[in-house]
């Protein structure tokens, strides 16, 4: 019944043993396989291993054969298997998946979770979820979503265009999101659907280049063309997909900080080796107070980061929407994330922007997420919005 | 056994009151004084309406008079009373008094209680914590310290020159701190020392003028000149003076950044009253991109600086040592402060820097507690240190 | 015919004059009238020395008393003047004197000019500027002017209430930007008037406290109240108030960074002396890396400041009207400038915020020209705008 | 004799026209050939344009086949030669080339002017600078020298590793520096060599993968393993290759920052573009403050480095070192340059990290220049060097 900040013991237990199989197993292939991204059977080795070691899926309910942590043991696991690019592949908790089966645990109904979220759950298959629309679609403004979907005989038929789908490409199914009422620019209402892979109105009009390279599958442009999809692909309810949106990505949200907040332990570790070892003008870097300096404002960061995290996620936890949380906890951990993975890569000198050490690919995997889940900027309007309306509120009584 | 961010119900409603109190009772006062430090007079009636509304110093023992609050506990009350900057004084919790009974509680014999601890408690007297000595002195690096004492019949003899002392004029008895082995510059052993306000050998040679104007009694100049103390007058132990510092100085760091993280709230929240009132090129403040990416940053500032907070509180709680989390937590704190009070005064423009609202103030107030309790630099370094040996020692393992 | 960034020998040798007799004859009154605005007497003493020096009034005309210094010759010694805050005072070039006399010249009647600026540019009288007036007025956004003119017999009636009005208590008459045409909110049409101080219409009710006191004459609110003037007492056209606005804005937003680049460099020695001298850790403060990169940082901030003021200060030379440049040039100043204080205060540590030296009142008074002249947010948004429509322009082509 | 900002005619002629070859003539092959390093047919398709336009190597002396260009009118030039990442290899001042054409016309022997100077202007051969060591070799500290050069007979014999030699793959000739006198770690003395690419002494170990991807022939790691070299190619005087190589960095550094510069400009025209036409919440992204924010910030930024180059650039033609001034033009320019892009990528959302516009890439491309030529960490140092020396000489006096 008080302020506690140590985790339960089991969970503990789940996050020592991530750490020791992301240096132990993960790191070792990830070097093996650098700046590409690790083929089918590579993320089965992985997935294996994970599962061997019993640190599958450590988000999904027992049934489904995890250990259904909730939001502040994923803070614990989640980081720690991070620290590795593929460790979230290895664990099955990377995005989209991870997101996927939050989101189908809490809304598909039995037959949707025994076709789509147990085989996703134990790696057998991946998913995507089809949201963001290239401007002036669904992005920063989900409101401008322009994908339709429209009633059919036995079902409905999306029509739209969808890019930055994060793994579409080798997916088993795909949710989609489209406007089921109302206009692009109104709320209207929006819908999810379970879309198969093997929908032939489906189709992955093109890879797009990005920064990043990691995200497994990485990002397609994908074409809803005269898609037809039956009435029990619906996940939820009709016209709910704007509210489901936030069940989702609020989490999700989260479960990306503590991903990336991996990659910043990683890439200070990294820094602070060399600062350890490297002599400069007769010291060692670490001694230099300008390295030093470097390295303090990481540790704050990732030590702020860390906080905001476990406060979002203790709110999510609570059954709070976590909006305000969740959003000061994004915008922090981006830019922190950024910031550290940056300095450490300064610190590394020329060795730094070298691809003999990955902080140039880890600086190209995290700049990126002060767009993705919500530019930065988006995240700030939000903030800043709900914040005059408390005061606005608080006034008025 | 989980992690747990609620308080207390206790806890939760000793803030809550003491929010309350603040604005009912310590802000209409705090307004009729303005620019200068409140009389002796007002002092021992907001102290006397804080008792009424059983909210005198909540943090000693029960025996004391007080609450008996953890450092959590503090966190939570505290940040609400330094909403005003008066609030602090009316509860018996502002610097040096507070980190004084903290020390005195935890070292003192049951004489030295009785006799300094018991009317510190209840705002009978007041204190003061001489350390701090004018270059090249002790301040960031303690090893300095050139104020001497040395044992003479029946006690101790102390001399040196001490400044910046807090709260010296009009105390009752000073804690101070001297150096009774070794020399200025190694580390040797300091001793504390409760020196009576009316020793003939404890001179206030002068008041130091400050940007900050509000911690009561100023910041003196003291010349312990051939000050002679009896034996026991000792704190402690001999030569444990820098071990007692320690003690004394990281809860004394985490309750400085809880008051002052209740000035940024007020900060934020005069600029956001205006924002949502002012009107600029046909819009109200608060609707403009630039002004919300302030209001954005300010709220992020105080999310990440309570949950620092909290995690520092939370170890020394468990009695760890907290000199990492503490130290990030300072260095954090003072910045993230600081930055809220710029923008929130920024934001109201030149009502901003008129003395019509208390922001410039503020901004006076809050300034030097990137320099007070150690600079930011030094924390820095003190961080990188223990970051750079622990990758040190992991490395040797 | 090439670019030559070295100033005339003319203009060099004033700036170095002006230069030694800062520190030879100014600083030294300076420091004996610590925290208070000068008295009457000082001004003159201080006025009669640069008389006596020949570096009075340098930007008027030489039939005015001055050098005739253009933009960028006033750049080399306004930032030599302004080394001490008394500095612009003693030359007779502190706002907004400088900046009336510079409109003065260019827009008055000859009679006007026999009978303001004359004796202004001898400093015989001062003078102010009465433009802001305070929320809704015009401030930020100029068409907010809500303070009115109308025509009576034999001349002008003026009503309307102004604050931050620089200088006015003292000052030997006022130019008062009033509303001609239009009604507030629309760009309509402003007037400026010369309205003597023994006017009984104008009203000084109040002094504003603000952080900043240096300004001589402090800032005060005026009232017009049914303030009649006579038909010459129109400065230039009527209803051409705002375009002379921004004739006396440019280069008055210019003069100040001149002004206050001073104040940096003042600064940036005290805490580069401070860094020589001072000793912690066993090194000297200036060999330490974090402070290092405080004095490169300012320094940095210090040159760049000067290649903004010099690139506006040449194309207002040229007749151009440097609303970009000024703008760029006058927000990166304010924002450098407070830095390089900042800075400079943090490396002093406790005696930084001590009154010990000046480097607290120095913050105090470059904190509210980022607010002053137009806030930073305001030229940005006015920045931002000219890009944007230049490129819509370029891309109409 | 007064300070004049304006460039001679014929500089503005040749920049201007630059300006239009990128665009037109440059820019359609870049986007052609994007990711990838040009092949050498399209280096020298470029060059045949270039000379065709009569813009072809304009830095180097006339009889050479240039403009005889000095700094300020490199800098007009290069900024918009550096608009396209392959500008400056179409007019054949690309790094290294550039600077080692500068070094060779300051230092080399009418015979080695004819032998490297003449084909390396004319593009018909290109070269390399090694200097760069792996750690713990010269880098950031040159005395670290560790390559050694031995007199033998007719000539001298190198022995050492290099790495980061930009270009050295395809290079005609490198210009390797070697120490000819003292241990790595003191001063002593370094020598330039002249040697051929076909040396057999001379091996290209490996190409190094870097973050920037532009630099003609990337950047290896070169072993000069007993390579001998006759008496006729040592460059310059034996022993005073530190010397030399300030003559060659001081002016290389600023001719990066121009080219950069020019990236920075293409960035901005970019972001700006793109906030003119995207629809986002109603608005066009241009009239969203934060937006507003971005793009007037990186506008200040890109005045304040233009400002700073041609300060740098002033004292370089004026024959003084620049020593101070290139590295605080440095430092800033990398940093800004980065921030520009950066903001400009973030203003462009999804669209900026992926490959269909290229603020990826110039990301990835920028990201090593505050690296490259001395950490900004390296040039702060030395900055707040010079400024503590210059008060410590200042007070002796």
């Amino acid at each position: 019944m008080a302020i506690d900040l140590s985790p339960e013991p089991a969970v503990a237990d789940l996050a020592e043993r991530t750490a020791r199989f992301v240096r132990e197993v993960v790191l070792p292939v990830e070097q093996r396989h650098a700046a590409a991204t690790p083929s089918e059977a590579v993320r089965r080795e992985l997935q294996d291993a994970a599962r061997g070691a019993g640190l599958f899926a450590p988000h999904v309910a027992p049934e489904y054969g995890g250990h259904g942590l909730g939001m502040r043991g994923r803070a614990a696991v989640f980081e720690e298997a991070g620290y590795a690019l593929l460790g979230p592949l290895a664990l099955n908790i990377a995005a989209p998946d991870e997101g996927n089966m939050h989101m189908l645990e809490l809304i598909a109904t039995p037959a949707q979770k025994e076709r789509y979220l147990r085989p996703l759950a134990a790696g057998e298959i991946r998913s995507c979820f089809a949201m963001t629309e290239p401007a002036p679609g669904a992005g920063s403004d989900p409101r401008a979503l322009a994908t339709r979907a429209e009633r059919v005989d036995g079902g409905w038929r999306i029509n739209g265009r969808k890019w930055f789908i994060t793994g579409a490409d080798g997916a088993g199914f795909a949710i989609c999101m489209a406007r089921t009422s109302g206009a692009a620019g109104d709320e209207g209402g929006a819908t999810m659907f379970l879309v198969d892979a093997d929908n032939p109105g489906m189709k992955i009009v093109r890879h797009i280049e990005t920064l990043d390279e990691t995200l497994y599958g990485g990002h397609a442009e994908v074409l809803f063309d005269n898609c037809d999809v039956p009435a029990d692909a619906v996940l939820g309810e009709v016209d709910e997909g704007f509210r489901y949106a936030q069940v989702r990505l609020g989490p999700a949200r989260m479960t990306h900080c503590m991903r990336w907040l991996g990659i910043a332990n990683h890439a200070r570790d990294i820094a602070v080796r060399r600062a350890g070892e490297r002599e400069l003008f007769g010291s060692r870097l670490g001694e230099l107070g300008m390295v030093q300096q470097m390295i303090a404002d990481s540790e704050i960061d990732i030590a702020a980061a860390r906080g905001l995290i476990l406060q979002a996620s203790w709110e999510l936890d609570q059954g709070r929407s976590g909006a305000q949380s969740t959003a000061i906890a994004k915008t922090f951990c981006a830019e922190a994330i950024w910031r550290v993975v940056d300095r450490s890569l300064q610190i590394c000198g020329s060795l730094g922007v070298s691809g003999d050490i990955p902080l140039g690919r880890f600086l190209r995997e995290v700049r990126p997420f002060r767009i993705y889940d919500g530019p930065s900027e988006t995240h700030r309007w939000a903030i800043a919005r709900r914040v005059l309306r408390r005061h606005t509120t608080a006034a008025a009584r």
